[in-house]
């Protein structure tokens, strides 16, 4: 006997809401083969009725808010985004009604995630999120089950493609970073308001998910050190090419044998030839290292509406199919307060770009300061001489805590020498 | 209330059997915690009771024959091995009895997939391959599941670890194929008998799991073309990198607009900086373009206790949780019977290395063969002179039709300029 029709209420029709009824119009068949039923679309909302999105929503329920997509449907589609107000709502008010909740949210959930799996736990739902992270990237089902056989010892790569784009964007044309993001913006690359993607949020948000997926810990978005990207000037990406390296936002977590967590978002140096320094544009990057496993990489595109659609539907099939999982992959209840390393003691080489006076004494003083710090220099590049004026020097380091790192660079920045603010990138051997 | 554990019986106590077994004694709390009650074997069963694996079985019940596991189990392991026999009896007898089975047997599921689905369906048991398939890449997963919501329109990689070591070594040593290879079998990467891995045997029944699996057609090994590496010399490697290219042996997958698909395993030229160029020594990589995701990537350790345990234990966890999937990602009765490209009929271009004497009108000669095919020469390589002996030639051309490619590669073998057999690899622009 056919099972019953999937039904699905969504809630949002932007880029990705759009993206997942155009998924579900054009693979009818396929998905109901791969799910054993149909999956149906009964009802839809969002803020425009009127609005052309490019497909054809005349078939289904129109409700007039967020929480009318809820009636008589097995899953609701949260596709609204923000981490408070309509979607936090309709995400906590479906579960508690039993229903299912399929969503892309990253900041929702990882704002909110271990009282959202605490809510869905109790009520026998699902809170699905494999959009969320790394677009088409199939990063939660194989941390959730793929990986799970193993102990993650890390997890860390390329979260967030506006980011990446705007990096390479500026390395391939040398140009700076407040025209590249404008470009981006034209193109859809960035918001409006890009500060969620290049203040390194985004990332952020995705790189807490999958600590939470990766370790067993509860999602602590507030304990994420974060630096973003709009400090990197084309100068640097310059010099990184000519060290051999490559600039790249990541997102960085790995557990030491004592059960401390390393976390942090920054923009690193990773060689060109590395794995991670290869990954161009908007694509998003994955590795995970497993203790039976070894070490795997995921690539593939990062945002836009084909990939994040894929990513809906995934969970959207697995719940239709009854391929049920806790939120992060273990009972809500075992999920354990993270214990975070200090940030300010992880240790690696250092970039560090200034705009020095070019006189005798300038890179003695500089030098000077990083020896009290007991940092050592690598590297020293400076092209030319242009004397009594500003010119660009950079100094790579060897193994330094960054706390030490931070002092000396605070101690440098105040040198009469030096015109504006240091820019200083770990530089990573991947 | 606790769910009673899941019960497991054992077949095979080589390599992969002792590593699942390691694996499920180091992380039973882990396996508990993911699969929602805990993974406990039963019985085990291998020829010899006495060996020593490197892991203690005293604590559970020892079988006297592979059958023998099934008892009171909720799922077997075949980790035997082996298209027929003990390995084929113990899957079809446990499917029928409606227990679950998860292997890592390739040859197996390729040969014979389609039946086994049916007797798994027949008796609503599950039938799991995950560590059949590039080692700790969770690629069947994520054709099943991750990306359930595309028409896939490629699938393709490096599917066999043991050839890409084996290849890597000859670039990265200069030696010969023989000389790699038999350091290979001492390293424990090759077997004694090589030929399931060096002619392509083994990465062709991992081709054709994924073809089933991406496009929804019965697994038909017998109709796939495959050539093995044992015909690549030093010499080629050597020439491939002056080219610009390294050589991998791939599995290729891809269906046309009409529904029909072009499949071979094949060693290939692809280009260094390529994303499947760079992928060295034992690792697999395969490549998925989904309509909706696009392009992704996966990357990881094809073999080795650690990441095929990693594999059965997803598959194992997948079970215990009530995670089912169809064998082959929809019910088998809605498998297609594939409709393949005819293989002559592929376009690319070429590599043909000759050994060719150097004489006036040698090269003449094969340009006249090449001309009256139709095939264009995009390059000649000849490195210094040796009149009235065998020396290298290399020629590159422009894309041709396989077939018509063989037919000039067999008249040139004939020419008596040409001493040994002349070695032609297809070059792929990634």
């Amino acid at each position: 006997m056919p099972k019953q029709p999937y039904r699905l209420g969504i809630a949002g029709l932007g880029t990705v809401g759009s993206g997942v009824i155009k998924l579900i119009q054009s693979h009818a068949d396929l998905l109901a083969q791969r799910a054993g039923r149909r999956i149906e679309i009964i009802h839809v909302n969002a803020r425009d009725r009127h609005k052309d999105r490019g497909v054809d929503v005349s078939a289904y329920h129109w409700a007039d808010n967020p929480q009318g997509v809820m009636e008589s449907v097995d899953c609701v589609l949260e596709m609204i985004g923000g981490e408070e107000g309509a979607a936090k709502l309709l995400v906590e008010t479906a579960l508690q009604k039993g229903i299912s909740v399929v969503t892309a949210n990253k900041a929702l959930v990882a704002h909110h995630g271990a009282e959202l799996a605490q809510i869905a736990a109790d009520n026998k739902a699902s809170l699905a999120y494999e959009a969320a992270v790394a677009g088409g990237i199939p990063i939660i089902k194989a941390l959730r089950e793929g990986f799970a056989g193993n102990e993650i010892k890390a997890v860390y790569g390329i979260l967030n493609g506006t980011c990446n784009y705007i990096l390479s964007a500026m390395r391939e044309t040398g140009r700076d970073f407040a025209a590249v993001l404008k470009e981006a913006q034209e193109k859809g690359y960035a918001e409006a308001d890009p500060a969620f993607d290049v203040d390194g949020i985004d990332a952020g948000c995705k790189l807490c998910l999958l600590i939470a997926l990766a370790f067993g810990t509860r999602p602590d978005f507030k304990s994420l050190p974060i630096t973003g990207i709009s400090h990197i000037t084309s100068t640097d990406i310059h010099f990184a090419g000519e060290l051999g390296y490559r600039i790249k936002l990541l997102g960085l977590a790995r557990r030491a044998s004592n059960g401390d967590i390393a976390q942090r978002v920054e923009p690193c140096m990773v060689p060109v030839r590395s794995t991670l320094g290869a990954v161009e544009g908007v694509y998003n990057a994955v590795l995970v290292e497993g203790d039976f496993v070894g070490e795997s990489l995921l690539v593939g595109r990062g945002a836009g509406a084909g990939p994040t659609a894929s990513a809906v539907l995934s969970d959207v099939v697995d719940l239709a199919k009854g391929r049920v999982s806790e939120t992060f992959g273990i009972p809500v209840g075992a999920l354990k307060a993270p214990r975070w390393q200090d940030s300010s003691k992880a240790q690696s080489p250092f970039y560090l770009r200034l705009s020095l006076l070019d006189k005798p004494g300038a890179i003695a003083d500089v030098s000077a300061i990083l020896r009290d710090h007991e940092i050592s220099i690598e590297k020293m590049i400076q092209h030319g001489r242009d004397p009594q004026n500003h010119v660009p020097v950079v100094i790579t380091t060897h193994a330094a805590a960054q706390a030490d790192m931070k002092k000396a660079c605070a101690l440098i920045a105040a040198l009469p020498a030096v015109e504006e603010k240091p820019c200083l990138i770990p530089i990573l051997e991947l």
